[in-house]
C-alpha cells in the first residue's frame, strides 16, 4: 500500500506492506486523514518515532472479529494501552507507561491506505457527521477534554491563546459555556473563521498585561504561550496547557507561585462527546480546512501544512 | 535604629530612622528574625526591592490603637493588601495587585529593631510557643498552605523535593497525613534532622525515574526542581510548586501535558494553623537552626545563610 513514512526523513513509499489485524484488532481502510502539528513535531525529532505518521482519520472497517463492525465508518482513539499494568487497572489506559500510540509511538499511523486498531478504540460515526467533520474528532475530543478537567461556569472569563487548529476548536467548545470568551492569535483572518457571537478577538501583540482571566487555555503550540498565559491569568486562576513543544528558552515560573496559579496539562479527550457536538452542528470545522491532497502528493501536503497561513491539511484517499 | 538594608548592596545602617505606625498599624519591637532564601534572592535582584529586608520575625507590640495588643508577643502576616480593589473585595487580599509585602515589596522589613504592620496582620503567640519556634511561623504557614490547596489522603504517596528549611517544614506537615512520604535532598545529614517515623530519605542523585508519586512538592528553590518533579510524578498527579527562583535554563514542559499533570503554585499560608502545630509540638524547628547572630553581625549572618550546609540563620536582637 501507499504510506507516508518518517525514518529520519519523510518519504512516500508506494509498496509498504499492508498491516495485518492482530487479535482484537480491526483493519481499517483510511478515507481521510488530517495533518496535526504533532506530526510536524515528530519530523523535527519529537517522540523519536519512526514509521507511518498520522493519527487523525476516518475510515471504513474492512476486517474485524466482530462482524457487525465490518463496513462501518469509524474514527479511532489513538492510545493502545497494555491493559494489564497498574495504571491500566486504575482505568488510566491513556497514560499506560507501556502504551503504543497510533502514528506517534510504536504503532503505524493513518497516513496510509490501511491501518489497524483495537476494535475497542473505534467509534462508529453517525450518518449526520460527514467525513470532513469526522476527521476532526480526535483534535476536537482533545478540546473537549478541557471541560472534564476544569469547571467552566457561566461567569468564568475564558481566554484561548492560539488561532491554530486546536485553538479554533477549543474556543468553539468553551465559548458557549462561558459568558465572555477572548481568543488571542496572530491573524484576525484566522480568528474570524469561527463565527461565535460575543467572542472577543485580540491580536497577540495587542494583548494587555492585565491578569483578568479565570481560565487561560494555551493552544499556541509554542513555548512562549505559557509566558503569555502567566501575564493574563488572574491570581489563583487556571492555565490549561495543551502545548507540547519542546523547550525553546528559559521560562520564569515565579508568577505561577506568586499568583498561586494552577497549571493543568491536557491531552486526549472523549470521542463520544466530540461526535455528538459535530452531529448536533455545534462545532464548525469546514472553515478550518485549508487544503486537501491525495496520498500521492502527501509530501507536498506536509509542506503546505507548515505554512503559517494554513490551518488543517487533509490527505484524501479518494483523490 | 540598627537595620540591615539592601540598596543594590547589603548594608548595616546604625542610625536608620525609626518607623512610625500609621493608622491601623502597630509598632513592633523585633526580638528574633529569620533569614529566608527569598531575602537572599532579593540581594540577587529578585523583586527589585530596596529597603530593610526580612519578613520572618517574632516581636513585642510597642504601640497600637488597640491598647490590649501592647506588650503582646506577636508574629505577623507579610502581605499588606490595599483592601479596596476587586481582588481584595473577593477576599484574595494576599493577591492584591497593589499590595505591599513586608521586606519584599514597598514595606520595610524585619531585619531592624522596629517594624510596623497593620494590627490585622498580627497573631498573638501562645505561651507554649517559644521565640525560636515563633520565628518559623511564616515559613511553616507556607508549608501548611499546601494542605489547603490539595487533598492529602492516607493513601496519597507524597514526595517532598528539597532538604532546605522549607522542605524540612513541609515534610513535617505532610508526612503525618499520608501513609508513605519520601524526602529527596542532597544531604542525608540534613534530611535526618527531622525524625519522622516511616519517612523514606533519598539522595537526589539516587532518585529513580519512576513516575510513582501522587503529589510532589518542589521546595528545592532551584529551577531544576520542576524537572525532577516531572520525572517522578504519576500521570494525572500533582506538583506543588514553591520555588520562585528565576529561570536558569530552558525547561521542557511537555511531560506536564502528556502526563496531564497539575502544577499548583503555592505561596503564603495560614498563621493560625502554624501556631497550633507548634503549640501542640507537632513540628520541630530546633533542628533547623544553624546559627544565630546579633544585628551588629547581620552581614556575617547573611554570608553564613548562603552556605550549602546551613539551614536557618537567626538574627537575635538580644545578642
Amino acid at each position: 500500500m501507499k504510506a507516508l513514512v518518517f525514518d529520519g526523513a519523510l518519504k512516500l513509499i508506494e509498496d509498504y506492506p499492508d498491516p495485518k489485524a492482530g487479535p482484537g484488532e480491526a483493519l481499517v481502510r483510511v478515507k481521510l486523514a488530517g495533518i496535526c502539528n504533532t506530526d510536524i513535531e515528530i519530523t523535527r525529532g519529537y517522540m523519536d518515532f519512526r514509521g507511518i505518521l498520522g493519527h487523525e482519520f476516518v475510515g471504513v472497517v474492512e476486517e474485524a472479529e466482530d462482524g457487525e463492525l465490518v463496513g462501518e465508518r469509524v474514527v479511532g482513539e489513538i492510545n493502545l494501552p497494555c491493559g494489564s499494568c497498574p495504571t491500566c487497572r486504575k482505568g488510566l489506559g491513556n497514560h499506560c507507561p507501556n502504551r503504543k500510540v497510533l502514528g506517534i509511538q510504536g504503532h503505524p499511523g493513518a497516513f496510509a491506505e490501511f491501518l489497524t486498531l483495537p476494535t475497542a478504540n473505534l467509534h462508529v460515526v453517525p450518518e449526520g457527521v460527514s467525513d470532513d467533520e469526522a476527521v476532526f474528532v480526535e483534535p476536537l475530543a482533545a478540546a473537549c477534554r478541557i471541560t472534564r478537567q476544569i469547571q467552566i461556569e457561566p461567569e468564568t472569563r475564558v481566554c484561548v491563546l492560539g488561532d491554530g487548529k486546536l485553538g479554533l476548536l477549543a474556543v468553539q467548545v468553551l465559548a458557549p459555556l462561558a459568558a465572555g470568551t477572548t481568543l488571542v492569535g496572530k491573524s484576525i483572518e484566522k480568528m474570524s473563521r469561527v463565527g461565535l457571537p460575543g467572542l472577543e478577538r485580540v491580536l497577540t501583540d495587542d494583548l494587555e498585561d492585565t491578569p483578568r482571566f479565570d481560565v487561560v487555555v494555551d493552544c499556541t503550540g509554542n513555548p512562549d504561550g505559557l509566558t503569555t498565559a502567566m501575564r493574563v491569568v488572574r491570581p489563583r486562576g487556571t492555565i490549561v496547557l495543551k502545548t507540547t513543544a519542546a523547550a525553546g528558552k528559559p521560562v520564569n515560573l515565579a508568577p505561577i507561585v506568586v499568583g498561586e496559579v494552577t497549571v493543568v496539562g491536557s491531552r486526549c479527550g472523549p470521542f463520544d462527546e466530540a461526535l455528538r457536538l459535530l452531529d448536533e452542528g455545534k462545532v464548525a470545522v469546514a472553515p478550518l480546512v485549508s487544503a486537501r491532497f491525495g496520498i500521492d502528493r502527501a509530501l507536498e501536503a506536509f509542506e503546505v501544512a507548515q505554512r503559517p497561513d494554513v490551518l488543517k491539511v487533509l490527505i484524501d484517499f479518494a483523490l
